[in-house]
């Protein structure tokens, strides 16, 4: 199940970045599943990277080399994410970068290693490669669709955001992401890789890209279960020649930030299982901390996730799982309680407006907002999470038979 | 489902302690919905209650009552769990004692309510008040049974434990308990009534109760949600004549850990939809709050339970919980998993001995233990949960239609 209509938008090219595929066979044969992306020179590049202790060995590469070098290829893989496979795997995911940097005829440092898919088995290492001739050959400026769909894994539907901006001359930014289980993020998640032709030097990059994943990727969860290989990579390539510089700052890193809530939109709208896209608005909170505290709490409770699921209006539940939000000195009697425009909970209480059907008929639709108002403070946050269903159980209980 | 033989041992009587049950229509006609306890002159009376903010109207007057004095009655219906009712869920809790208060012609004050069952609606009190008088009529020292089925809601069986020890003269404890799902207590959970006839002082009793609630309903996750009514009650009725004394007072302790332990399993073992019944045991913790991140971090990850309930030895998702439970400098080469008696993980990644068939067959038996070495201190703590499945999301869709 997925939310939405979910079709993958016109994905603007971005000059200075090509993208190619490959069916490498790594666990379905015929499925594409290893992409290559050419970074043009005098392009910038940063990253975020997944923050579990057990991270992935090519997220352990990533960073190693991404702290060294400006990279000129990424390398994707799905159906396999390299994980808790110890000296072999981060072995493995050298090969991978010396092999492209072979074919590429770059330093090992210069390529960036990203996997995606089950933990705890070995990369099948002579199919990834044996694909990456393919890959490169294939290498285009409209490879964005094709590299979508070549790093789902689980996902329903391939994933994508653009735009273009500025008068005479336009900036573009482009981005693709994968995503659908094991989705919370924390600074960064699953895999995402946006590039822009704007040229923006290495610390302005790097403060837009933050700015953007805080309130995006950031902001989501499926099942409260960071990954193990979580990146989001942003690409500046300078190509259409408009510099970014800090009076330009704020509209690009808003654009930018546009694409981003789309992407992470996009992960939640196909989460796994997912029959209902939520919003989980959170207002009158004293800080940021708290706001989230109670949004996340609410969003991963399993109860509220199965009553949203079923289409039920179980308001207590809801309640429940902000009362243990671990608030300080918090005064239940405040809160008041929307679900889309259905007034329910109002100083603490049930409204005396509330009737069960308006809340029944207020949980129908495919999208649903949850707001509460904890009314002692001027933060407001909004966190987007999914359902829980039998599909969840389904897909998670068979991923791996 | 529910995992074991679930079968009620013989609950042995506590002399002092009198329970009365009836049917009231509270939700479904015809069943066991209500139920009285009777607590004789002398007794110490001992509670714990939630900690969820949104906390039921019941838990507020109980705890108001008990802080004044001795209650003489206990007064628990399901089917409503009057919570989220506001002014009128309290005036509604209050008039529940009054009218015990009148028949047994003791005070208002005397009286402790009890609610379980749905969240935000207001008590059918005309249906509860009418069956008082049948609850107080069957008043008897061997109705352990019948009231432990009359607390049940969503569980599929009753619960219950006992025992007696000492040589010559013995002392008796017997408890039940009933909750099956929005199940993590904090300090206490769920409703639980245990009773002995020891003579125990208040404030040895319940320095009794605080050591053997830690070990017992602190440490079970069914879904990682806190309910509003929690409740935990100790009566020591003190007719057996024996004294605890600081020198008795440890074994006292030990026994009744086991009894709170006994009915703390029994709920994860009527979980909500649960197919297993799953120990997850931390070692080598550098202290308690450490080991028990990493415990209900594993224990609440959606996709390792998923993986549970389809009995897959998906380990991968065990090391992605545990490297997100957020310890600090963790060396995750240090950890080692072990699933029953198959050696896992070794060093951080994959046991060179680990063939997937010996997973597989480890994970088929209905009790399942995930045993955890951190290798960093000497603490070791136990959680108990169950696993995720198609029913607990049926369960839960349906719980209210």
């Amino acid at each position: 199940m997925a939310t939405g209509k979910g079709q993958l938008p016109r994905l603007h090219p971005v000059t200075g970045l090509k993208l190619g595929t490959a069916s490498a066979g790594m666990k379905t044969p015929g499925r594409k599943d290893l992409v290559v992306m050419e970074i043009a020179e005098g392009s910038t590049v940063v990253g975020l990277f997944t923050q579990n202790a057990f991270c992935a060995a090519p997220v352990t590469v990533a960073k190693e080399h991404l702290a060294i070098t400006t990279p000129k290829y990424l390398l994707i893989n799905t159906g396999n994410a390299n994980a808790g496979t110890g000296e072999q795997g981060l072995s493995d995911a050298l090969q991978c970068c010396e092999a492209l940097a072979e074919i590429a005829t770059v330093k090992k440092c210069q390529i960036l290693p990203f996997s995606t898919g089950v933990i705890g088995e070995l990369m099948p290492m002579d199919r990834l490669l044996k694909g990456l001739p393919a890959a490169t050959a294939s290498l285009s400026q409209q490879g964005w669709a094709d590299a979508a769909a070549a790093i789902l894994t689980t996902d329903t539907r391939a994933k994508g955001a653009s735009l273009q901006y500025g008068n005479d001359r336009k900036i573009t930014i482009t981005g693709i992401t994968k995503g659908s289980g094991m989705i919370k993020p924390n600074m960064a998640t699953m895999l995402c890789y946006v590039a822009t032709d704007a040229a923006v030097d290495a610390e302005l990059l790097h403060r837009a890209l933050r700015l953007a994943n805080e309130k995006s990727f950031n902001r989501i969860t499926v099942d409260s279960d960071t990954s193990t290989n979580d990146a989001v990579i942003l690409v500046a390539t300078g190509a259409s020649g408009i510099i970014i510089n800090e009076e330009s700052f704020d509209e690009f890193v808003a654009r930018l930030k546009t694409v981003f809530i789309d992407l992470a939109q996009a992960i939640i709208r196909d989460g796994e299982g997912a029959s209902k896209f939520v919003s989980v608005v959170v207002e009158g909170a004293t800080d940021t901390h708290e706001a989230l505290a109670v949004a996340y709490t609410i969003a991963e409770s399993p109860l509220v996730k199965t009553a949203l699921g079923a289409s039920d209006p179980n308001w207590g539940r809801i309640l429940a799982a902000i009362g243990r939000a671990g608030l300080k000195n918090f005064d239940v009697n405040a809160v008041r309680l929307q679900l889309n425009s259905v007034l329910i909970v109002e100083n603490g209480a049930r409204a005396a407006s509330y009737i069960e059907d308006a809340g029944q008929a207020a949980m129908q639709p495919e999208d649903i907002e949850i707001r509460v108002s904890l009314n002692r403070g001027q933060v407001t946050e909004t966190v987007w999470t999914t359902d829980l269903t039998y599909d969840y159980v389904r897909i998670n209980a068979e991923y791996r038979t």
